[in-house]
């Protein structure tokens, strides 16, 4: 028998993720595997903790990548720090803020939601309301909502759940090593990404923190936790005790470890820099060429950026278009804003200068062919004169 | 800053997984990221579900590969079959036996268990006295027990299952692609598997199926599944719907689907015949050798093989040795056979003439520095005469 082999399409990725990766990543992918116990696997976990360490600017010694994408990361949050009927306020303002409220329903937790409209970050003096009626254990909080582009201000939420002496749970999905995240600084109790976005590397992993307090909480749980596979203090008795959990997966492994490295080399703070001036570029570029933005100025999440689908333009249509025509992919709208917007990505490597001229260029003819005119070379000349300042 | 470059050494893995993997395999993990929604990606899992329906010998339509290692697919049918208060009976002759037992707990089943000896298969007239007590919902089954070594036969059992009318919940751990598995045959309701052992790919992925009946039960719960990543029918309501749930490793995916183009090109069953051949050739140049195996002649799985420590050996500094000098890994015991056998894999493409007759050399180097001294000359020559036959 012969089987058909693999045509796998050369896509330029500017979606939500995954993002188009570094050739440097693409070369330890191929790294020859090893088994999980051996010494230079081991050895390579303690250096995967501290890259994360650095990248998401903690001491947390439970900091790792969970053996699956970003939704186990979610789920390793939610299911070790929440057990049946603990008090739980959960600020939904997109889809994955109400991915966490779902989660959490499952662990029998008593939850109390804060709907924000979407496309809005949450509002302190809203969640302030609610914690006054007391006796939260934890508080979750998306601070980049994926589904909508929005950064969410955390000042005044931080300095509440410390009022209210309650855990913050965030979701750092598309912001962690591309927009500034300050666990310690913030007192974030367990936060969670994935490694497919600003990270840089292939999906298949969650990077994971845990502060004190949140370990502490888990080891006085009441109940186990209902789930074997992400259940913290086994993970950690792998990470830190050298006990087999899992066959952890060494492919993955060295991407996500070479995408830190290329953050170390590139160094943190710059790499945010360069991930707010690309998005400024891009939303120069595409204001100057008649569309507009989905989120108010101060609240655009500089990684992904929401633009609103102009009256009439068949969403799905223009999505293939690009796709089939220029091996282009971006992202359409989830839940209540399917069909009203496109999420670019401009995450990692992928955060350049010839993305953001690319995209406008084949947004601007494929829009022609759906007879909307846009004024391309406004667009270009306000881009890389942002890019250029 | 300059980071530290990656030093992934080069070793021989005859372990119980990962194994060596095919170098069209690491080619395939190197191919271009691609969107989890993007068409080719779509089509790439409707072909390995194909691929896998073939591999598990089902017409299962949900079949697939759970987005984690093989304990993820394990915890995907504990977790979606039972609930609070079922009643569940497990079948315990080893570490993963007793690991289901464990996740069967965390889902508040109310669980009977069944232990045999560790070394040994499960007794269908001790299971058949179980069974008569009536009323369980899912017998838990290891087909390849590989913290033993030990393969179940499934006649017996899977009349008893059919009798009692209890679902048959199996793992495949270490016989998926390289020893018969018949999921229909058999009327197994869930099985899961791993993408590193007798498949040949790196570790990531858990291949997965359920029957219909599976299915029915699942859309029949009285409660929601507790964890959400591993939902099943959410699952399939990306890989049949087309729904978005989780970003699906693009990268992994490719590995999985090259290494089962590769057993496609060999045909099954001569894949399993060459996984017998090779256990065979080992097992008799073992023997020669002066050596002995853990479990009887007719209960042993041909792709671990769990030798048994010699009194006096030193296990730790045996196998550090390997791994030093040859970078050889092998198994060291799990639990309670932890310190009296290796568990030495010969799995996908790593089972393979060169592969045994290395370790073989190997391993008697390692035992005369430990002043144990083996016939290396007639193992050497039992196994070559065994590989002719």
């Amino acid at each position: 028998m012969t089987s058909k082999p693999l045509e796998a399409p050369l896509r330029t990725l500017m979606g939500p993720g995954p993002l188009d990766i570094h050739p440097r990543v693409y070369r330890a992918l191929a790294s020859p595997v090893i088994g999980h116990l051996d010494p230079a696997y081991l050895a390579l976990l303690d250096r995967i903790r501290e890259q994360l360490q650095m990248v998401f600017r903690t001491k947390n010694a439970l900091t790792h990548v969970s053996p699956g994408t970003g939704t186990s990361g979610m789920e390793m949050c939610v299911a070790n720090l929440m057990e049946p009927g603990d008090k739980v306020l959960c600020c939904v303002h997109g889809y994955f803020g109400a991915r966490i409220r779902e989660m959490a329903e499952r662990q029998d937790a008593d939850v109390t939601t804060l709907e924000a409209e979407w496309g809005q970050p949450d509002d302190p003096s809203a969640i302030e309301k609610k914690l006054k009626d007391g006796g939260f254990k934890v508080m979750t909080l998306v601070h980049a909502e994926t589904s909508t582009g929005v950064q969410q201000p955390m000042e005044d939420i931080v300095r509440l759940a410390k009022e209210h002496g309650v855990m913050l749970l965030l979701d750092t999905v598309t912001s962690l090593g591309g927009v500034d995240v300050e666990i310690d600084a913030w007192g974030i109790d367990a936060a969670y990404s994935c490694s497919q976005k600003c990270i840089g590397s292939p999906p298949g992993l969650a990077p994971i923190t845990f502060s004190p307090r949140a370990v502490d909480v888990m080891k006085s749980r009441r109940s186990p936790v209902r789930g074997w596979y992400l259940d913290a203090q086994l993970l950690d008795g792998y990470w830190s005790g050298r006990k087999y959990h899992h066959t952890s997966s060494s492919t993955l492994h060295y991407g996500v470890h070479e995408a830190l490295c290329l953050i170390e080399e590139e160094g943190l703070a710059a790499r945010i820099t360069r991930h707010r001036r690309h998005h400024l570029a891009l939303v120069a570029g595409i204001e100057a060429m008649g569309l507009s933005m989905f989120v108010a100025a101060e609240h655009r999440l500089p990684s992904l950026n929401a633009i609103r689908i102009p009256d009439g333009v068949d969403d799905g249509k223009l999505r293939g278009y690009l796709l089939e025509t220029f091996n282009l992919e971006i992202g359409g709208g989830l839940g209540a804003i399917a069909g009203k917007v496109w999420r670019v990505g401009l995450m990692g490597y992928s955060s350049s200068p010839e993305r953001i001229l690319f995209f406008m260029s084949c947004l601007s003819q494929a829009l022609g062919v759906q007879g909307v005119s846009t004024d391309l070379k406004a667009g270009l000349a306000a881009a890389m004169s942002t890019l250029e300042s």
